[in-house]
């Protein structure tokens, strides 16, 4: 029996095996022990435990060795999750080497600490997706720097650019995400072995050196001040998941508009035996980036959740750590679907340069109503160009004249009727090739280096 | 392998059971095939499908017969996640029948019809156990409706209450979270066959009689309007699941302050085996109001994005379909979770009426004062008794001198040596006892009825 | 000097001017006293307090001879915001009439009494704007019952419907927004005299009698148990308000996709002189369209909000109702912005029936495989109907053949060459007509009724 | 007329007015011109426009010259936010200089510029206050290095901290917060000269030359790639800003607890005057506190609205871009009202070590069963002295017991008669003396430098 968001049988199949798998009992336990393996061996190192037994505790740290129908049952009658894990391992361990495990530290310190190895395991597969993710990327901002396409504001066509630019602007704040994350997930997930409150109180006056040295072993920075009462930490990794997934939407959002029927510019990977419908046989849906956009949604849902486990009472408060317990193996693996998700997105896009081209036609002319406004700027001055632009579009919109007849009948360009006027939408890119060519480039953005 | 918030092995433990059950892969397979099969038999009773086609359907229509391996791998190809159940339902029903199945309708139909079915089993128990939980509310209202305590506003002592006072506010607003859970249930989950688009298109002009039809096979309001767009009604349901959560979070935190080490006017139901800390012996944490916190902070999470979820393109639009198909397993089970563990809470709440009689006195008076003042009211006028009394108050704060004698020196007392003070705190309980009482009774309250 | 959402020079504009008048400085301190004085010709009729002073209360209860100047700085000295208010108010009625202003009542009494009053006040606002919205969207309902348009789903061309079968989706959602509104603003705004921890304890035991008569001379429902705890039934209310915003944002989110330059089937009111651009003089954006989803957004972050304030401690607690002092002004005034601009936008839309069939004939005929399905499926069983124009719908895609031609060539015809194939969009509307001019009918939809 | 979060009567004082100030209609206009003139000198400097123009511009940049009451006006009509604006300014300049303002900018290019402008002052403010308020707490840490306090975990006595240790983990969350803002406001709030869609199409080529030395003149970076429809870089700041409304709400909790009646640890400031209530006279309430709260609670609201505005349509979105405008100016006020908040907080905290040491007493040496534990852990080991500890505890709790002679009497203790109980809070403070001394230290936390 297995319900939640991740087993749904509807929405199951999004979500990353690869990393459901470093949150699963077994690797969540196996993190457990290897913490209070690393501890006792620090402790050991620094001669307050003997030797012999953190040497016992590391042999006896293994997964596979607990009774998982038992531990469920302990669980139950505790109500606590981790002292029947404990007692087991005391257990595998045998005396005395039993009488040393967990030696100064709080269930939380190993939930913590564990927590901060896995996420770091999440965070390499985020980061590796999102590697490819850019590679696709650039090759896109790449291959179509000199793609002309209708630029759009506000649902409606604005000034021409080239497609290439438009993935510029993805692939720069993918690299924004990315390098956020980057930067953030030494400092974010730590190892803390303060105890119970966080004074070290158990460890006679040596619990920084503990910390310190249990933290190298792991390859985790130590927490410093061990408070169990701060999770700013950790929700500033968790804010940056939501700034990468509000990107992951956006460029997805783009997707599906531009794989609208009647626009068609875009398509996504398809494959013979997709299915997009139980009765419209005809469907090519986007549903990859459907699919993206709903895991966006859920995690934005979850940094919120992120922010609201901040706030706790005191020295520790379950009602706030618990949160975090949740939040860690939901935000990490929906963290890596995002990324796997927006890598499958744009390294199967194909693109329709012809469609592209046929869009930005449709107008006439109009799309590049600014092009003659800054030619006319230069006789006549910025405003009063304006003006009479104004008056010729909403004319060509409202009577249907084609927009250059409308702007040489105007009043305005008697004294004009020299100016060339810049109707071809290809002319008017700006510098979208340059913007996609330097975005293209595999150095990441100056921005985050 | 199977990870996720319902499967995190240190919050599983919090999650219904039996809640879970109702969402079981099997048991939502099983509506499944239940709402093809109503929907058959609707369609055979109006002559639109042979009647023999529909007894075949309703007897294949069995969960335990589909391959759920295969299926598996043929959602992953077809990246669709209900057409592969339909290809082995009409294997399971054979030819001729096979041809009939799923007439007219697509799969969001299924899916929602289907979580309709699962949405009312989960208000069942939603319901059951809130009204365990009302009872025991009832019960300690009645037994405290005298037991005097101190009513505090923004952390401070205010005017004495009693408990059963307290418990009675607990008491309405639960009364009423249960009530609009009731209201709306029927409505927010329908039954929807309106096809693709929701024009009943492939139904030849007779789809709200099979929707009428088959919604009451399967003990549902119809749709009317089958509009895929829409989710207001489901979202409506689960907006009243996050007042639920609202309620349950205060009187948790109520508790947690009430059990603070210092303040120990009640104690959660605690056992021996019970553990609350795998370091501190001693601990007895109020871990149950702990969880239920906890839990309110995930079901809130989750109303924001039922309120996303409404926004939809069109006449249908998986990004926020699938979030609903997400929504309804997770929502649905955190739900009973918190109804359970605010019934828990409640029902094994012990009550130590001397701790709080020893905190009422703590102040010799001082929480009196709007007693003392509306005595001096009479004789002088509320406003400069209140400035009397601040001046008072004050002085015995800070000085330490006793309250009554701070009173009794003020100047403004030179004319009114006569006035008898009233520094009882049992004294000034208001109507604490008859409003817990009224809440009390069996009968709902006239707000909601 | 004035600042905040409704201040910003960029965003002020779109705010009702209508609803911000309800919580000026003025109203509000007019609802102030106009609650202290129906509270005092309560306490007189029941003769707690002298007939006299409450004809002297009501008498000076006007707002306009607050020296406004003052009572800035003394809310500045005493941190609270409205003792100060009393004072003024105390000096306005004179003794012995000062002396029984307030009797029995607490700050927090008067500011939740008066902003049900406020609240009423902006809920029929809201009420008058969804009617006239409800208004438009029945005739365009009405007027394209027949008109036909591409039905969408997932960003694709799905099958046909008619827009006045969109528009009765629209209509109906609303519709139960408008109802749900209705059915709780009487429940969720109350009048509420419990005084400081709502044990009505300086009421000489006719507390409850009290808060009847003020309420009813107020119009309003009294609190009956008056817990200053309690936020749900205020919060029930604003979630209404978020469904709303789901709903317009919805609908708004349709608006501007079907405005597209590309798409063109609506257009919003368009005036000459309102300017869509300062440099490209011919865009027409969908403004209207866009500002009601701002609105919506930040409506949503508020309901948040309002969930967040139900978590209050004990019997009172300012963390939690000063957000509920901020929150009544800020959706009630969002409130009315999105319902008069859901109206602007549907009673000014232009609708494009040719546009609509230009874009609906776009895929030649496939959008309509639905109904060729149905027909196979009389002739073959649905499901192998299904396989025959998946094949053919992919190769009509991927080939360039027009889709008539790809069905006839697929081997699984050969034994059906004489059915007649059903190619028409406007052929297979379904039951568009019929829903939409049921939702046009003026009685309210059953669902709410 | 004015209203909205930062007008209410009740809640406006809370709010920075000197933050208010930077974003008033008069500020903001002259951000607005100030950027045009930055751009025109730019422009002017490469050759673009004449540099008689520029200079022209820059003398008329003065936003005192506007007519506000006709901008109002102009503003309904065009429903436009910025052209009004702009047409004014032209008249202000004259001709010709008036036709070289704006020269290939687009008007939300102004407005964000603007807005960077505009948050840089309020990052002043913040980073200001957030300086003092870590003054004040690194006094505190260190002056109460060794005054030992009750340390709490889950609402209950967990192990003896001091309160010095407590406030350095205030302290060192509070620096991480600032160290965040400091790092982030640079990259959040840029220069974005790049036109209608991001391309500087009307620049002639030279339009990040533009931006550039626009940038610099109003010491701003530029944008790079100036995509309107990317919001990730201001998300981040704001974000940044939730973490610190999580950090304040967490210690304002704190305090708000420690102020209880019952605890009475630490008082806020107070001073004759200031009124808790307008009721009980004896109230004093931790009302700086508790609005703290409320302001983070509206933060936190508004973080999640940021991540909502990054989802945004194509290369502009006003339904994005224009909640983003809204947002600037009510975080900017909301961060610097936080910020000050807490300063008042903890500056004015006054320390009662008596009731801390009195707190700590309480439960006769229950608090420190983990020393007993650690002590017993060298003889018996740590497994069997949990047991030990945990059957005494329990019998301490229900039998009122003596936890000392609980121990001593437990069977296991038999062979351990000679172990001195170490049962003194005072004794087993760990590392708190040393933590908090290392945070009081002026140098920035390690991990934030």
């Amino acid at each position: 029996m297995s319900v939640g968001m991740f087993e749904s049988l509807v929405t199951r199949h999004w979500f990353s095996a690869e990393a459901r798998g470093v949150w699963s009992d077994r690797a969540t336990l196996q993190a457990w022990l290897d913490v209070e393996a690393a501890l006792a061996r620090a402790q050991a190192e620094l001669g307050m435990i003997p030797t012999e037994a953190a040497r016992r505790v590391a042999e006896a740290a293994d997964a596979d060795r607990l009774d998982l129908d038992r531990l469920a049952r302990d669980v139950l009658h505790a109500q606590h999750p981790f002292v029947p894990v404990l007692r087991q391992f005391e257990e595998m361990c045998g005396d005395p080497a039993a009488g040393f495990i967990h030696w100064g530290a709080t269930t939380q310190n190993i939930f913590d600490t564990a927590a901060a190895l896995q996420m770091r395991r999440t965070h390499a597969m985020i980061v590796e997706r999102l590697n490819r993710a850019e590679t696709a990327l650039a090759r896109l901002a790449h291959d179509h720097r000199d793609t002309p396409q209708a630029g759009r504001t506000h649902g409606q066509h604005a000034l021409p650019i080239t497609f290439g630019f438009k993935v510029a602007g993805w692939l720069e704040e993918t690299r924004r995400d990315r390098a956020r994350l980057e930067e953030r997930i030494a400092g974010s997930f730590v190892a803390c072995f303060g105890g119970a409150v966080g004074t070290f109180a158990a460890m006679e006056g040596r619990g920084r050196e503990v910390e310190a040295l249990a933290a190298r072993i792991l390859g985790l920075e130590p927490s410093g001040l061990p408070m169990r009462g701060s999770f700013d930490r950790a929700a500033d990794y968790m804010t940056a998941l939501g700034l990468l997934a509000g990107t992951a939407r956006k460029i997805a959002g783009d997707v599906v508009f531009m794989q609208r029927t009647e626009i068609a510019e875009v398509e996504e990977a398809f494959h013979m035996g997709k299915v997009g419908s139980s009765t419209m046989a005809q469907k090519r849906n986007p549903s990859t980036a459907l699919t993206l956009i709903s895991l966006c949604r859920m995690t934005n849902a979850h940094v919120g959740l992120a922010l609201d486990s901040m706030v706790r009472m005191d020295e520790g408060d379950s009602s706030a750590t618990n949160v975090a317990d949740a939040l860690y193996p939901t935000l990490g693996v929906l963290g890596v679907s995002v990324a796997q998700t927006l890598e499958a997105l744009v390294t199967g896009l194909v693109v329709h340069a012809d469609a592209m081209r046929r869009n930005l036609d449709l107008t006439n002319g109009l799309i590049v109503s600014e092009a003659v406004m800054m030619r006319l700027s230069n006789a006549m001055g910025r405003h009063h160009a304006h003006h009479l632009l104004y008056d010729a579009a909403q004319r060509s919109v409202m009577e249907g004249v084609p927009f250059a007849r409308a702007i040489r009948e105007h009043a305005a360009m008697r004294d004009f009727k020299d100016v060339d006027l810049p109707l071809d939408p290809a002319g008017y890119l700006g510098d979208s090739a340059a913007l996609a060519e330097d975005a293209a480039r595999p150095t990441p953005s100056p921005e985050v280096a």
